[in-house]
């Protein structure tokens, strides 16, 4: 069912979408303030890369004025401080709300500047005050011992998008204007970062905005010809392809060259205002069309801004060409300590930005300047959108309890894990309209969330085939966000997140790693802002891995991988967290936590196939809220006495095939007390001074035992799990199956005996660890591994898996009507690409 | 210096590069004979999905004939298909060398059933015979327990692209073409695929070949309309923004549209064999100009391949469609063995083909469909390039000896130990002119490999700037090929690689992770293949990451992550080696065995900072050899006793800061007996057991005792070291150091530092651990203590380190005249973006 196109908030009065009110060309007098600004900005990004002291130059520059160690970069901030200095006009006129967004997120020192110059610096930072000692202040502290990176970080006042990793301005920029009618997101694209591959799709992005309900990013590819040391693709293949291959992205493009002659600054500034205008008015008219209807996808504007790198700085450096090359991309002018020759360079370089004109004797912006600020929160340093917790509103959730699957004894029904939780995922989006969000790549049905469909679509705004029926749930309006990148998926929700909102990334397992870069760069995000004291918690980043490891029937070993939680747990454990629930109860209780946590990364993998569900609803929450515990029921131990064994588990596939072994050691081991241990939280291994999830050494003990083996049948790569607590009394006892890289058949139980995970292997390593019954059990022994004969040569021939393992259910299942369905829901595999 | 390009392989009579020798149009015959062996693939294609006996409907079809589970992909398996009969026609005609790059390798069915019709199947796997029971067993085994997987594979003859994670089909692609100037690679794109971000940007591969030594990729995007279960987009923005978009690719589009009416097979095959011809007689236009000498870069042809997804299946399923829909993805029947309805739509779809006039009454193929396919080698299934260890050629290797940094005693000399490397990579450039690159993102300068340059240049041909001194080492024949994007160095490198050649790919170490799940697809095909008896070994998987966690001066903790290790640690241990030299003459031993190496993914870390030396060159081949060992020289330790500690180190930081601690230790606790360990090959600290290069129990024992305190400085994540020794006897007395994701800041000692790698913590971690040192050095403890604290505020004050830690050198250094230097080059930091 499509939900209507929601338009109330994109009238054709909301505050921004206004065509300039006055249609004249700018004064000069406007002119010569952005000149001024940007010259300023300019002054103050040198200053930021090159000063420890005499920041306005009160006294002739000296060697000892100039930071031991130049570092930072240069090449692309002259650049993004005109486009910055632009932008406050054009939000001041036109009272918009904008943020901005530095793809080239080297250019620190720019965003600084102009933080600095907007006041919200100072009263972001009160020790940077607007007079000369805090511009001594702000200059040391850029890149130095105990100050500030280099980068735009969660340390700048307006940033959403750390500098560091290329590639994801425009994801992170459209994931800001999701659902936010009113914003304008300005999204400068470095041409280098232009070559990464997430950046070249990320284009794409227009085809999945509302005109009506989203808000407008507009790119500003940032052609300055050159990276570190080679010039960029896009600078060198014709204004013909490149205006093609905007147009072919679904924009109309706006190129605009300066810089290159002796066209003189206002001349510049007239040119560029006339263009942003154009461009703005455009913008305008097409939220006015989308506003009075028609959402069908325009041509979105985009502009070209093709200037010189390091634009202003010296243009010849010891005999080299210095602006307008590769060799501006960081310190132009690293030797400015080594001569007086050179640091006359640096003084000559810094005095002609005027400084003196800018700046009073107390170091004090010019207020004429200053004006060009726009008010309070319009300032785009200041905007809540760039500090998302501030915006941030709890999810209404609907209670997963009643969505809970009936289990009337453990292993008693059967269900679909992730199917359960599509249905509780409905709720969410009917009641939460307009700030939860489900991204995909193209798997969300694949991943059985396909309920969601009943209330909501997928965006889409490319073209339709009117009246067929292969375009089903598609519509501009969808909550469900789908492209076939990983790194769009993850690049849209931390835009979405960063800006207040909430949401979740499904995804298959394996592919995951995609964004194994990205995720480290917004783990450190998290890391960093919360010792940021300004910065308010936002959503967390919530994935759900499914069509997992073990149950690859359609695809096989190329779509094998658990190794995220690998990649995860090395992050800072104060932002991690990893669930494994063993049904789509403990899915749904462990889901609801993650919708309602703060700040954290909330990696919860779960599969999609029918399988045994074992806790009732107050079960799994209890469970859950432990983080791991002894399922009584399934083992044969009794009060008072220790286990002889424990049978731990952690994941679904791992724990049927644990209580499958505990249940064949009931039958043939009777005198065996085994105590089963499942982990749905897997940080809960972990030492408590390691993690805030981590057991104590006590009650680990009391769990895991002090002396007795421990058979643990584990999702993932097994190695993790003696990472996780090599440190335990009892981890000399501990021995782990898992992942082993060995994963190429299509039937399920033939895929966990290839990686020695099945129930038959797991009786077996229970024979030769526990004490005295390797000589008493040798027949048993010898049973086992014949049954993993004839379970093998049964696959080869039936092309299924054998009848007593596909249909097992646990003993006290009761009359499960079901039972079957296991196999036979489970036959026609999963629906993996 | 530019090197001339070499255009003797390229002349205008290679083989391939001719007109069509009849330019009339195809003989009704021919297009007949292409239209059989498309039938005969699709239907090959189709009852390896579904058919587990009965192979030609010599009796009626049976339920029991279909498979018990339906595995695989259908929905791109026919256009696939018809591509292969075509490009068969024109590789006969021309006498083209070609192999078959399958983006959407899902469609493993049509693949094999090509390779099948081509005789090259029987010729690989002798079972599977040219007959009727060679057809059953054919089927059989397709996604089928102990049999071959769904998607393209190494099993797959002629395949160097796995099926599974998408996006890398046209960097692979142009990895084959580089060097091979008579290869023509047919790259089928997905349109799923492309939206994916690597293949977005991989477009642009056109700016780095040279027409006249490179071959020729031509690319067809396979525009079906659907992916999983949703529309593409690219399917959904019109011709003009595709055409555009593919113009501004640097490509022509020639578009074909087929299969959505009722156009006769014989008239659309003949449509598209004169499209096709059209395009490869322009191809062979622009190998004529570039064997003139015209090397400039053309607008290469493209197809736009324009078909219905599961062309020719049922069209309407349940009253759904299915032909043309996303519904055709993967089984379009999956409900083949549910009713006799069902079974009867399966088996009308079979008859569809016709297959009992493509094969005859003992299975056998119609000898003139047979006809149709090239001869020999020039089947693109039987390609040698798509078994590239079989063209493999020893690299010829100068003596690393030769580029030895003179180490007069250890620590007695200063290099930056990537530079020196770079030296002698320049000579086996030099000495390999055709089969080896070096991959990079415009990273190879930044890394300081720049010494290449004065042998090769980078490739490229995009636009040149007359004259300009920007344009440095920049022509299309460079042997370096830098693009920013990880992803096309990687893809580029691993094609390069499986079509029988050499290379490296330099990166800066935080970023790599960005090809984690590309490490996992090629490790993956690479533990394949050599299980694969008829796979010839291919050269190894060549890291080399510099710019690393511990120098991040310029960056900062954005750039920062040594996970990449860990990531490949995963992978299989017969695979994967990770090697950490500690200096220059290491690093050189070190990568002349890795280019030495096959079928092996060898991870190199190493610094470009100035850095002492320690090591002569016997001392580091010796050292290299053995992987790890003890370094007497800067222990304390007595011969017939144990040591009282032992400092191992892993890693050139961490290298410097144990010694450091040595030499505190010996001059402050001279009676401690300490022992200095380091390790160069991670994997050593493995069991034997569990990798090849593992110690054996006893080996580790003796180096790292039973029972003494081990500090273990180590360059990554530290609980890597404990995942890798966790079994070890004295692993309870291990104490790591390593990086915890603490690193704002800028200094090199600083960052130690912050995570407790610094030579005082490591003192502090000895006199913590070692009986009895408690009480007795109370007063060192304290001091060094208060170092570090010195050594933090002299940063905050000066913005360097202190001289007495930057100045440090190994006692035994003697008269080390470039002691100061390495301050004084570090002291402007990176060069990294």
């Amino acid at each position: 069912m499509a939900t209507a196109p929601d338009t109330t908030h994109a009238t054709p009065t909301a505050p921004g979408w206004q065509p300039r009110p006055d249609s004249a060309p700018l004064a000069t007098a406007t002119l010569e303030r952005i000149d001024k600004w940007w010259r300023a900005a300019n002054y103050l990004s040198v200053g930021q890369i090159y000063l420890l002291a005499n920041p306005l130059l009160a006294t002739p520059l000296d060697r000892d004025d100039v930071k031991p160690r130049l570092l930072g970069h240069w090449g692309t901030t002259p650049g993004l401080n005109f486009l910055y200095a632009h932008m406050n006009r054009a939000i001041t006129e036109r009272d918009v709300d904008a943020i901005y967004i530095t793809g080239p997120g080297h250019g620190g020192p720019g965003l600084v500047a102009n933080s600095y110059l907007e006041g919200t610096y100072t009263e972001t930072y009160s020790d940077i005050t607007q007079d000369t000692e805090g511009l001594r202040r702000l200059f040391r502290q850029f890149s130095f011992p105990g100050g500030i990176p280099s980068h735009v970080a969660p340390e700048t006042p307006g940033s959403i998008h750390e500098g560091g990793e290329l590639g994801y301005a425009l994801s992170h920029a459209y994931g800001a204007a999701f659902d936010n009618p009113d914003l304008l997101v300005l999204a400068v694209v470095g041409d280098g970062e232009a070559e990464t591959g997430p950046l070249a799709t990320s284009w794409h992005s227009n085809k999945f905005v509302n005109p009506a309900t989203d808000g407008v990013v507009l790119p500003v590819l940032h052609l300055n010809g050159y990276k570190i040391a080679n010039p960029t693709v896009l600078a060198r293949i014709g204004d013909d392809e490149l205006h093609d291959l905007m147009r072919g992205y679904g924009h109309t493009p706006y190129e605009f060259v300066a810089g290159f002659d002796d066209e003189d600054h206002v001349s510049i500034h007239g040119r560029y205002a006339a263009l942003l205008d154009e461009v703005l008015d455009e913008i305008v008219a097409i939220k006015a069309r989308a506003a009075a209807g028609d959402t069908t996808r325009p041509m979105w504007p985009m502009i070209i801004f093709r200037t010189p790198k390091g634009w202003t700085c010296p243009e010849i450096i010891d005999g080299k060409k210095a602006e307008d090359s590769w060799r501006a991309h960081q310190v132009p002018l690293a030797s400015a300590r080594d001569t007086p020759e050179h640091l006359q360079v640096l003084a000559d370089w810094l005095a002609s930005y005027g400084a003196q004109e800018l700046f009073d004797d107390e170091g004090r912006l010019d207020a004429d300047v200053a004006a060009l600020a726009p008010s309070g929160k319009k300032r785009m340093s200041a905007s809540p959108h760039a500090n998302g917790g501030a915006l941030l509103r709890d999810l209404r959730l609907p209670d997963f309890r009643d969505f809970a699957v009936d289990v009337p004894a453990p292993g008693g029904s059967i269900a679909e894990s992730t199917k359960v939780l599509g249905q509780w995922l409905t709720e969410v989006i009917r009641l939460n309209p307009e700030n939860f969000r489900i991204f995909g790549p193209d798997e969300t049905a694949s991943n059985r969330l396909q309920a969601v469909f009943a209330e909501t679509d997928k965006v889409w705004n490319a073209s339709l085939i009117e009246g067929a029926d292969t375009d089903e749930h598609l519509s501009p309006s969808g909550r469900v966000v789908e492209m076939l990148s990983e790194h769009q998926c993850q690049g849209w929700l931390e835009g979405y997140l960063l800006t207040g909102r909430h949401g979740l990334f499904n995804c298959y397992e394996a592919f995951i790693h995609i964004i194994d870069s990205m995720l480290n760069q917004h783990a450190k995000w998290l890391k960093v802002t919360r010792e940021i004291p300004w910065r308010q918690p936002i959503g967390s980043l919530n994935y759900l891995l499914s069509s997992h490891v073990w149950r690859q029937d359609h695809n096989g070993f190329s779509h094998q991988d658990p190794g995220f939680i690998d990649h995860v747990v090395n992050k800072k454990p104060e932002v991690v967290r990893v669930y494994l629930p063993p049904d789509a109860n403990t899915l749904l209780s462990t889901y609801d936590h993650c919708l309602r946590s703060r700040d954290y990364v909330n990696v919860v993998v779960a599969g999609k196939q029918p399988a045994p569900q074992f806790l009732t609803m107050d079960q799994a929450v209890a469970h859950c809220t432990r983080g791991l515990g002894i399922w009584e029921w399934a083992g044969t131990e009794t009060d008072g006495e220790e286990p002889d064994v424990v049978l731990a588990c952690a994941g679904d596939v791992p724990t049927v095939e644990t209580l499958a072994a505990a249940d064949l050691l009931r039958r043939h081991v009777p005198d065996l007390a085994v105590r089963v241990v499942n982990v749905v939280d897997l940080m809960r291994l972990m030492d408590s001074t390691e993690h805030p999830h981590g057991l104590s050494s006590r009650d680990f003990d009391g769990i895991f035992t002090t002396d007795k083996p421990v058979i643990f049948a584990y999702h993932g790569y097994p190695w993790l799990i003696h990472r996780l607590t090599y440190r335990r009394t009892n981890h000399g006892n501990l021995h782990v199956r898992g992942y082993k890289e060995e994963g190429t058949t299509t039937t399920p139980f033939d895929m966990v005996m290839l990686n020695d995970l099945d129930r038959y292997k797991l009786v077996i390593d229970t024979i030769d660890r526990v004490p005295g019954l390797a000589a008493r059990y040798a027949g048993l022994r010898q049973r086992m591994e014949d049954k993993r004969i004839e379970a093998r040569e049964y696959t080869r021939t039936h092309g299924e898996d054998l009848p007593e393992v596909a249909d097992w259910v646990w003993p006290d299942a009761g009359d499960l009507a079901d039972a079957g369905s296991v196999r036979a829901t489970a036959a026609t595999g999963g629906d993996n690409e």
